[in-house]
């Protein structure tokens, strides 16, 4: 049986339609030009995982690109109704918004809901080899250049797709992203954090990446459980220093990097609190 | 009428479908993360424009990102069954490539024929204004960064979306973007050209920019005609001294460029000569 779910937002109504069928024309913005923006959250026992936060991040992408976006409240009843629908254990869910057909709409909605990856699982339990690869701009060039389109999450992510392929092919699971200048970017999907001293560190978002969703709520926890938190720009040497690294996104929560740059090295036993603080455990 | 059109290629079989229908999968990796590669041509009274060289750039976009693709033959089909349809005046034929559904198919292959866009034929008559955008990276970097997929024609083009938004926020109609080092790059669309006593200039593909077909039929009967051609590392300072300059493309041809950072500039009188180099006239 198909696990899948897909839902179509439109003018207010939301839809669930065949898993099997076509959603988007081929004359959409989103398919034809990349030109739209996303999100993807856990699903829990048909709960989504802190929905605001990735419905905030959506609307913001939405305004840095200029794009259409439904009220929050309609894309809320969509994540709920496809949430309900996955009641046993885990599973992703994801928004899709793009710039619509030019000419017949200005925006597409649309919500899917798949099984988990299998590595998903596995790498969040046994950790993950990352190699580091250069996104080749200045850490700082991205807060004046808004066409770079620095901190959205946009539907065109080829290069980070092309950046995961490539790590494969050096036989680790995922890469860390680096400035032309050795700064710490972030991940093709995920945020980096590790732990240094009892303080736990995340790059800054003046240097154009993302907000993370998970990187905030295990900060606003570690804060509250006594842990330091620090927004520091680093380097891949603060990281082979660290006590602790993790690359960390809303479906596989913290996964602990268990080799950097072909580098074992270890999580000083912190990875259960991370994960714990996260939400997500294994 | 809807005079768009909408061809699927699913295994050897090119099949025309109702154009305001849905082609892609909310699971395809074209529409989910702009993964994937694309061709425009220029079709003219029922026949495409050098077929042959888009299919060469669309195979070797393909390869670049580790795509399937079709055989070519088949996208030959489908283009012709396109083009067929469309029997007076322009029309713009697009084959989109993308990587499928992942664990269903290894690709997606659809082609589309639409009129043109209005703005088209204004700015192949009358010229663009055009500002210089910093791509953010220096002009080597690419050679030696596969992931970042220089000089594949990928479907996401959100950043090169943005660059023409944030022109025509400056007043402007298009952009070009410059390297990090000050080095003339492409247009979001389209591939540089510029004449100074007497040669064409375009900047070398080593520098990660496309392969223009334009700009390649444009120096092959420039060659011929007995002008001077080149493969220039420029500046904005070239743009600025030469005696004409000129974005290329396959459905708006050369457009001049009469402003260049809000300097007005001349042609020269060379443009109705690239034009016919091109063929693409107004």
């Amino acid at each position: 049986m198909d696990s899948r779910r897909v839902a179509v937002l439109d003018r207010g109504t939301v839809t669930l339609v065949d898993p099997a069928a076509a959603v988007f024309s081929a004359f959409d913005l989103g398919p034809a030009r990349g030109d739209g923006v996303f999100e993807t959250m856990l699903v829990r026992r048909g709960v989504a995982l802190k929905p605001e936060a990735h419905l905030d991040r959506l609307a913001r992408s939405a305004a840095l690109m200029g794009l259409f976006s439904p009220p929050l409240a309609d894309w809320a009843r969509l994540i709920d109704l496809l949430a309900t629908t996955h009641a046993d254990g885990e599973a992703a869910l994801k928004l899709m918004l793009t710039r619509g057909i030019e000419g017949v709409s200005d925006h597409t909605a649309v919500g899917t809901l798949s099984p988990l990856a299998p590595d998903v699982l596995e790498q969040r339990r046994r950790g993950i080899a990352v190699v580091t690869l250069t996104l080749g701009l200045p850490a700082d060039l991205r807060a004046t250049s808004p066409w770079l389109l620095g901190g959205v999450k946009y539907l065109s992510y080829a290069v980070n797709m092309a950046a995961q392929r490539h790590a494969r092919a050096l036989g680790a699971d995922d890469a860390v992203f680096i400035s032309l200048d050795g700064r710490l970017l972030e991940g093709p999907t995920s945020t980096i954090v590790w732990a240094r001293d009892g303080t736990l560190h995340t790059p800054p978002l003046e240097i154009g990446i993302l907000p993370g969703t998970t990187q905030a709520l295990l900060f606003t926890r570690a804060d509250a459980a006594g842990l330091g938190t620090a927004m520091s720009l680093g380097t891949v040497a603060d990281l082979h220093a660290a006590d602790g690294v993790w690359l960390v996104s809303s479906v596989r929560g913290a996964a602990a990097v268990t080799s950097l740059d072909g580098l074992r090295r270890g999580d000083a036993g912190l990875t259960p609190t991370i994960q714990e603080l996260t939400g997500v455990t294994t």
